[in-house]
């Protein structure tokens, strides 16, 4: 079972987007024990890419292709495809009557050539497109299956992850399954992790242990390879038995749509705790970062950025004395800027964050420098010193993420 | 002058790499006024790396390849093209020189394979390597000019830029420059901004236009070609005419690295104007967008977040039957949130956001529904009803973006 994938895009060719639409696939592929050969990106050009499937068919069981689907003249993956195989085009009315859909909702002007967006091989299977406009084909011919998708990113994945990927399961079924756990950790770097499970990953061969870094966290993908799905379990159950032992004291979830902010919500929510926070250089990030979990609002009910020092006079009521003696970025001002807006929002818990985003000082202390204060009903406030490297927007997400795992400390010693 | 890269390693197919060495280096080609044609990605797999060879030789006169010059024994791409081209492969001494030095220094035992990292294709030029110790090569064979270079980023960037760029230019010299102009638009589809730009697009040649969509907004990049710096500014200012003739509208500014959060910050400052908000679905994001900017505390002080009905009464001191009688979801609330926010913050402008995110609805209104109030110092406070389309998170962006844009037309209403 030999797959490649090609990426359709001048863009990609000009270094102006990442092809992590291969990445994301064969990250899935793997997943369904597809092995990925080939990545190829090829422009806008129907003669190149016609070329490039030519030489794909001769090699590969599957191609998936990404890209080229949209509206525009230049998006012709469909087109070359079809004239590839000798099919043609039609439309497909569920796609149809989504693009109407779309634009009567947002009372935008719809364009004639949307309908392009609509068009699937004919004598394939459509497959629909969660979150955008343009429908996908799924189609074997003379032993090779094609797969077209879309190539925006936030358009490909939940397309592949609920549509395509059942049919390919359906369509490749593997004798072997492969079971696959995903445990996060946030608090320990990639290359010590690595470190602390040196021998395990050494001497890995059923399941397998594959760590990635992402900002601010390490996710390890646990693999097991069985006929069966309850030994397959039993092999990750021990496996993770052995990771925890090491390392236990850094997870603090499972799975690859988990994130910090969910598990902080579910856990607030579990032990019937509100949250509010005072956010002076992550200028509502936090709370914006809450705000991404569905059902937030029975936690979070608001609070405050205060960017300046008026405004945390102003918006908490902070002694101006403070401010001027202690300066904001201070542990005294982090107290009471946690304090104060739980006082004020009369939640359970209070995060404050105040610090230097940069890139230039401030108070002479250096970009990166950050004080995040924690309030708790009925206990002393505390406030926590960081320094994080890096640019702006990565102090700033450092800092976020660092709060959530103090109020999920704060909120799990309650127990 | 037809160009290609072959990325190579088993790491990148399993989807653990992303390859942004391949975006990279088309950057800089492009730059160069060398035209990438393919991107390639082949394990680390010497006869899969041969035919990959023998196709780009057949329609490539520049292949770059990266990745695969490690020490271990899967390193084996300039073994592989030493073999493809019926060379040797020698010792470079320099490399050598820098191996002992840099174990010397560090006190690490050196192991033998590191030697592997010193070798280089017989009758080619060293490309020397400022952040690693594996050397690459340059090499000119029957018409096709091979570069070989290593895999992980930090060494590859410096080593392309500070060696391998004055060789390529040195080997093509361009008669032609490429020069480049970003246009940026908010409030049209790309869908609609082809179709406005049809005439201009069908009939481009020098120079191009290309259109590329991303989340909430459309780039335009025009590129021409000439062999003077000034006759290609005129070429690009002159299309830049006749696209602002058709779509100006919805231009907000130039260049790769803006955006309308920049945009609008400049323009507030240029006015002198400082600006709050009160953010209910958004639940912080529209402020902490603005705070990625950085110099954004001149016009940000602070602000609101009122993800609930208390908040919205207790932060902001909206009336409570206001609340009940109208509900959180309406223009009376939105239109109170921007002004209460805009008079507690004492700012020119008060932005409020408030609607329903989703997944649910809210108030019996589907998600997408959101009212954006606008208050300014002086004039009476209007609020815009909005229907965005797709999740959770893009619901919000879209809400904050439309929110950019309403500041940025009210403070430039003011000249």
């Amino acid at each position: 079972m030999k797959a490649e994938i090609i990426a359709v895009g001048t863009e990609l060719l000009l270094g102006q987007v990442v092809n992590t639409n291969a990445t994301f696939l064969s990250e899935e592929l793997a997943d369904l024990g597809i092995e990925v050969y080939y990545h190829t990106v090829v422009g806008d050009n129907p003669q190149r890419l016609e070329s490039i499937l030519e030489e794909a068919q001769e090699r590969s069981d599957l191609i998936v292709l990404c890209g080229g689907l949209g509206p525009t003249d230049d998006d012709l993956t469909k087109d070359t495809v079809a004239a590839h195989i000798h099919h043609t085009l039609i439309q497909d009315e569920q796609a149809l009557a989504r693009l109407h859909e779309f634009f009567a909702f947002s009372k935008n002007k719809m364009t004639e050539n949307n309908l392009r967006q609509t068009l699937m091989i004919e004598g394939g299977l459509a497959v629909q497109n969660p979150t955008g406009l343009a429908v996908g084909t799924l189609i074997t011919e003379q032993g090779t299956t094609y797969l077209l998708l879309p190539g925006p990113p936030n358009e490909l994945k939940p397309m592949f992850q609920q549509y395509a990927r059942p049919l390919l399961e359906e369509l490749f079924p593997q004798e072997e399954q492969l079971i696959s756990r995903v445990l996060r950790f946030y608090g320990i770097g990639e290359s010590q992790l690595v470190t602390e499970l040196k021998e395990l990953i050494d001497t890995q061969t059923n399941p397998t242990i594959a760590p990635y870094a992402k900002p601010n966290e390490v996710t390890l993908r646990l693999t097991a390879k069985s006929g069966d799905e309850k030994v397959g379990q039993q092999l990750l159950d021990s496996l993770e038995a052995s990771v925890m032992a090491l390392v236990g004291e850094y997870f603090y979830g499972y799975g690859d749509e988990n994130s910090l902010a969910k598990v902080t919500v579910k856990e607030l929510k579990k032990h019937k705790k509100t949250i509010t926070a005072a956010e002076s250089l992550t200028a509502g990030l936090f709370q914006s970062t809450l705000g991404d979990v569905p059902g937030v609002s029975d936690v979070f009910k608001g609070g405050f950025v205060t960017y300046s020092a008026e405004t945390k006079a102003a918006f908490l009521g902070i002694d101006r004395s403070l401010l001027e003696k202690e300066g904001t970025v201070s542990e005294a001002c982090a107290i009471a800027m946690a304090e104060q807006s739980r006082i004020a929002a009369d939640a359970d818990f209070g995060v404050s964050f105040t610090g230097v985003a940069g890139p230039d000082e401030l108070e002479n202390q250096p970009a990166g420098t950050v004080w995040i204060g924690l309030a708790e009903k009925g206990k002393p406030t505390i406030a926590f010193l960081q320094h994080f490297n890096r640019d702006r927007r990565s102090i700033r997400q450092s800092a976020v993420m660092k709060g959530l795992s103090l109020i999920l400390q704060a909120v799990n010693k309650k127990k």
